[in-house]
C-alpha cells in the first residue's frame, strides 16, 4: 500500500503516533485523510480509526444548534473559553452538508471565534465537504474519534438547525442543546419539527441589556411548553436557562447542567447504553445508506423512477404496484449486471 | 389466472363493481384479498386496486391517536354517529401491527363500538395481521382505498400511540387527531417523541363531570404549548379543544375544526400536494423496505450482523468499517446467487 501513497502522505504509524502524542498538525493532516476521497486514503484512514478506535470515546459530546442569527458562533467562543480556563481540552466540529455548496459554514468562518482558535487547548475544524449528509456525518464522526483520540475531552458539534443534520448530530451526542432567542414562543424561529424534543437545554441567548426581561419570560414559557413533552430514556428533564454570550453571563450554568446531566446518566446507566445504541445504529446507518445507494446510484433506476412518480401522481398506478414494478427491473438488472 | 383461483374466490369484475355500487359483503371479500398472502390473491388484489385507483381519494382521511385507557374506541363511536347524523359515510380501519400477536387491537374488539357498527352507513374493519409495519400500512392504505371507492367519504384511521404506526398512519391521512386526557400535563401520558408535533388537533377527552374544570386548564396548558413549535407546512395553526365521549359534547367541534382544515387546505393548495407527497413517498417507503429485505431477509446477513454489532459495541471494529465490512459480503453473495 505504501507504494501508492500520495508524497505528502505520512506512514500510518506517525499519525497513530502523532495523535496519541496530541501533536495538532498531525492530528489536523490525519483529518484530512480521513476527509480525503482518494483510494489509498480511504486506506489510510482505515488504518488509523482502526488503531485509535481502544482509546477514543473518553469525552462528553455536546451537540449545539440553533438558527443562523441566534449567536451560535459567539456562543461557542464564550462555552469554550470558558471550558478551557476550567482545565480542558475543547474540540469543535460542526456538520452542514450544505457547506460546501453556500460556503456559508459559521464554523469555516474562522475570524468569528478569532480568540478561541489562538487557544492552546482549543481545536476547530469546519465541515468537511461531502455530497451525502450521510457522507458528511460519517466524516465528523470520524474525526470526533480522533480528537478524542488526541485528549479532547469535550467535543462541541455544531449543525445550522435548519436541516437534516440535527438529527445526525443529535445521533453522536451526549448531550443536545439548542439556542433560541427570547420573543420567540410565537415567531418559531424556523426550528424543524421535531428538534425541540431532542433538546437537553435549550438556552436563551443573548439575555442582555434591554433584553433581559423578555428573556426570562421566554424561559419561563418554554420551561412550561417543555413539560408536556414525552420523558426522555435517559430521564433527564430538560433544562431552559439564559445566557449572553457577549456578556459572558450564564456560560457557567450551561456547564453545570451539562455535569449534572452527565453524573445522572453515568449513574443510571445511559450514558454507555446510549453510546452503544448510537454505534450499532451508526453501522446500520451506513449499511442502509449503501444498499440505497446501489439502487438509487443507478441511472436506469433514477429515469424510471421518475416516469413511475409521474403515474402514481395522476393515479395511473397505485404507489405499491409502482414499487413492485421497479424492484423487479431492479432484480434483473443486478442478475445481468453482476452474471457478465 | 382464473384457474388458479380459490373455489370461494368471485371474478375481479364482480369484486369492481360490487365495491363501485356500495355492497358491504363484496368491500368485505375484497379487503380479504388485499389482506391475503396468497399468490393467486396477490394477482387479483392488483387488478382491483387498479380498477378502483381513478374513483378512489374522494374523502377526508383522519388518524387518531392516543394511548390506551383515552378512550379512543369511545370517542370513535360517538364521532362516527355524528358524522353519520350529517349524512357521511364513515369507514373507520386501523393500523396496529401488533395485534396478530396480543389479539389486543381495540377495532378487533367490535362490542366497544356496538352501536356504530350496526349503522348502515359505518363500516368497521380492524387491523389487519401483518408481520412488518410497513405490510400493515400498505394493507391499510389499500383498504382506504377500497373504502373510499365504495363511497365512504370520511375514513378515520386509528393507532394506538405507543409506537411507530403513528408516523404510518400521520403519513396517509389528512388531517391528524392526538386524544389526551386532563392532569396529563407533567404525567405526559406514555406519548412517543415527535407525535405531539404530527397532531393537527389535540381533543381532551372525558371532559365531563368532576373533569371539566380539569380538561379546560388542561386545553388551555397544551394550547400555549403548541405555540412553541414549528408552524406546519400546511398553513394550520393546531386546535386543542376538550370534549366528552359519553356525555357527547364537544364532538361537534372536532368535526367544525377538520371541515375548517379542509377548506384551508383546499384553497391553499396543500391538500392536494400533500396527497401527493405522501403518495410518492409511500412509493418509496415500499421500495426501500424491498431493498431492506433483500439483505436483511438473508440468513447469512443476519448471523454477520449479530457479530459485527458485538464488534462495534466492544470498539473492535468502527461502525463505517463494520458496514463496508458486510456490505462486501453482501455484493459477494448477490453475484453467487445471481449467477447460478
Amino acid at each position: 500500500m505504501k507504494n501508492y501513497r500520495p508524497k505528502n502522505r505520512l506512514t500510518s504509524k506517525a499519525y497513530i503516533d502523532g495523535i496519541l502524542e496530541g501533536d495538532r498538525v498531525i492530528l489536523s493532516r490525519a483529518i484530512t485523510i480521513i476527509e480525503s476521497n482518494l483510494e489509498s486514503d480511504k486506506a489510510l484512514a482505515k488504518e488509523i480509526i482502526q488503531a485509535i478506535l481502544p482509546v477514543s470515546g473518553n469525552s462528553i459530546r455536546i451537540g449545539i444548534t440553533g438558527v443562523p442569527g441566534v449567536g451560535k458562533s459567539t456562543f461557542i467562543e464564550a462555552f469554550g473559553k470558558y471550558l478551557i480556563t476550567k482545565g480542558h481540552k475543547v474540540a469543535i466540529l460542526s456538520i452542514d452538508p450544505s457547506s460546501q455548496r453556500s460556503k456559508g459554514s459559521i464554523l469555516g468562518d474562522k475570524t468569528r471565534m478569532e480568540e478561541l482558535s489562538n487557544l492552546e487547548n482549543a481545536y476547530i475544524r469546519p465541515s468537511s465537504s461531502g455530497e451525502t449528509l450521510g457522507g458528511v456525518a460519517n466524516k465528523t464522526a470520524e474525526t470526533m474519534l480522533l480528537c478524542e483520540a488526541s485528549g479532547y475531552d469535550v467535543i462541541l458539534i455544531e449543525t445550522v438547525g435548519v436541516g437534516q443534520s440535527e438529527t445526525a448530530v443529535h445521533g453522536m451526542t451526549d448531550f443536545f442543546l439548542l439556542l433560541m432567542l427570547s420573543g420567540a414562543g410565537d415567531e418559531l424561529q424556523g426550528i424543524k419539527k421535531g428538534i425541540m424534543e431532542m433538546a437537553d437545554m435549550v438556552v436563551i441567548n443573548k439575555a442582555d441589556g434591554d433584553n433581559i426581561r423578555n428573556s426570562e419570560l421566554a424561559r419561563l414559557q418554554y420551561q412550561n411548553a417543555l413539560h408536556i413533552f414525552p420523558q426522555s430514556e435517559s430521564g433527564w428533564t430538560p433544562v431552559v436557562t439564559k445566557a449572553s454570550s457577549i456578556k459572558n453571563t450564564g456560560i457557567d450554568t450551561v456547564w453545570d447542567e451539562v455535569l449534572k446531566y452527565k453524573k445522572l446518566v453515568l449513574e443510571n446507566g445511559y450514558f454507555e447504553k446510549n453510546r452503544n445504541k448510537q454505534n450499532i445504529r451508526w453501522m446500520y446507518n451506513n449499511i442502509n445508506d449503501a444498499l440505497k445507494q446501489l439502487f438509487y446510484g443507478s441511472a436506469n433506476i433514477k429515469q424510471k423512477l421518475l416516469d413511475l412518480e409521474n403515474s402514481v401522481v395522476s393515479s395511473e398506478i397505485s404507489p405499491v404496484k409502482a414499487a413492485q414494478t421497479i424492484m423487479e427491473s431492479f432484480k434483473k438488472h443486478l442478475t445481468n449486471t453482476t452474471s457478465k
